[in-house]
């Protein structure tokens, strides 16, 4: 009796140790990080009717008196353009600005739905409850504190205008041409009650579709301090789950929103 | 004798399992992340010289004709001001722009060198050779990938340009009035010949310290494609080493620096 006793706590021993042992260093190493986020250039996408995109000026670029090498630029921006993150409180008032969302509600496991086929033969799809029961049917119920993200397919047609948002056309004629899918508020109303994530992400220009006029998917989330992640790249590159995702803005005092470095790991 | 066996098998399965068992998500929860990055504002800190700083403009705030709450900005930033990423090709030629910078180059295990002492009597203090030995006699050699942060103390002057940069003043003929500490360029030399590091951080506008003339300590680490991270905060709420560093600039393309959101995961 007494050596078996004695191989039984040893046993525990031994598990307690190994599970101490692993580092988020080491835990790392164990896969690859995804980067989600296009770059900031002449091409970059902004909403038709914006006045101004990105604009890098170059400030110094060759050898100084002093005969060494230097370069630096200033740029400008919309806060809303590019791979960028909706703050809150750009179509919900009082709710979080860039500065205010806390880093835990930018971070979580990622959820993927798929509605690639949905939308190729139909540039105003609008993902709707059925797809999510269609992905929780095969993948258990949305976890908690999840980050969706809706894959239309559309990442591929970054940065050709004429077929990412469905017209190259500038100001406010154009906003009628806009063609992309993107999540049905009726959805946005059924995540609040049914589901709870930190945020929303697309592959396209805007949590709501192309033709959106009221743009309620912006307001029924954000109400709810939820932000959302736009126009993200490399959607294809992700599992339907298992993936981890980190999402960094650049932090504007009472910003709106502003560029965004999301990226993802995947383990192996 | 059957039933020992029967146990020691037992308890090699349950370790198994719950080694398998850790995620990433389940792994973070051990701990906390700490943001060391300042907001951009008004109140951003930029070299005395630049003739323009952090510039918000609103674009829309308020009502919509369709009757649902909006607000959006737009903004001008010079790349290298506030809590912001020095790509290597600020001061080297050739090597990496911001867009470039492999990812796994802007995470890692942090070390944190104090000359908080050091610095406190002296604004033109630059970090020798001697502070890392002194580091490495406490905590053993600096580990390969290491992200070398540099705690003078400076932080908590920030944003107050007379006590964090020496100067309140604007223009060139502030420039030789900058004071504040940093990395002494042998110790660069040093790090390059004798360390395997990925990027280095200071709590202070600069890796050169302000009297710098040549800049030599960026010359020599950009040279070798190790970027630097410039005015992070919170560095006093780091341990000496443990932490976990995940840096992640804004993605210009063949920007020369930019707007750099920082982060520190602390494990319990």
């Amino acid at each position: 009796m007494k050596s078996i006793l004695l191989i039984i706590s040893f046993s525990f021993m031994t598990c307690n140790v190994k599970k101490e042992e692993i580092t988020l260093s080491q835990l790392l190493s164990k896969g690859q990080w995804i980067d989600l986020s296009y770059d900031f250039s002449d091409q970059t996408i902004y909403w038709p009717n914006n006045p101004v995109g990105f604009k890098l000026d170059t400030q110094f670029n060759g050898i100084t008196p002093a005969g060494f090498y230097y370069s630096s630029n200033a740029f400008f921006s919309p806060e809303h353009g590019g791979t960028h993150l909706d703050a809150p409180v750009h179509f919900a008032k009082g709710k979080w600005s860039s500065d205010e969302i806390p880093l835990n509600q930018l971070m979580g496991d990622a959820v993927v739905i798929d509605v690639t086929e949905k939308c190729a033969g139909n540039a105003d799809y609008q993902v709707t409850t059925d797809d999510i029961t269609a992905w929780e049917k095969r993948n258990g119920s949305i976890p908690d504190d999840a980050i969706l993200l809706f894959r239309t397919g559309w990442g591929k047609y970054y940065p050709d205008k004429e077929k990412y948002i469905g017209t190259a056309e500038k100001g406010d004629s154009a906003i009628a041409k806009l063609h992309f899918p993107s999540i049905h508020p009726d959805l946005a109303s059924w995540l609040i009650k049914n589901r709870k994530i930190k945020a929303v992400g697309v592959d396209t220009p805007s949590i709501d579709y192309g033709q959106s006029k009221d743009f309620k998917t912006h307001q029924v989330l954000y109400a709810e301090n939820i932000p959302g992640f736009e126009n993200i790249g490399n959607l294809d590159q992700l599992p339907l789950k298992g993936a981890y995702i980190i999402a960094l803005p650049m932090k504007i005092k009472d910003g709106t929103g502003g560029p965004l470095r999301i990226i993802a790991w995947i383990g192996n």
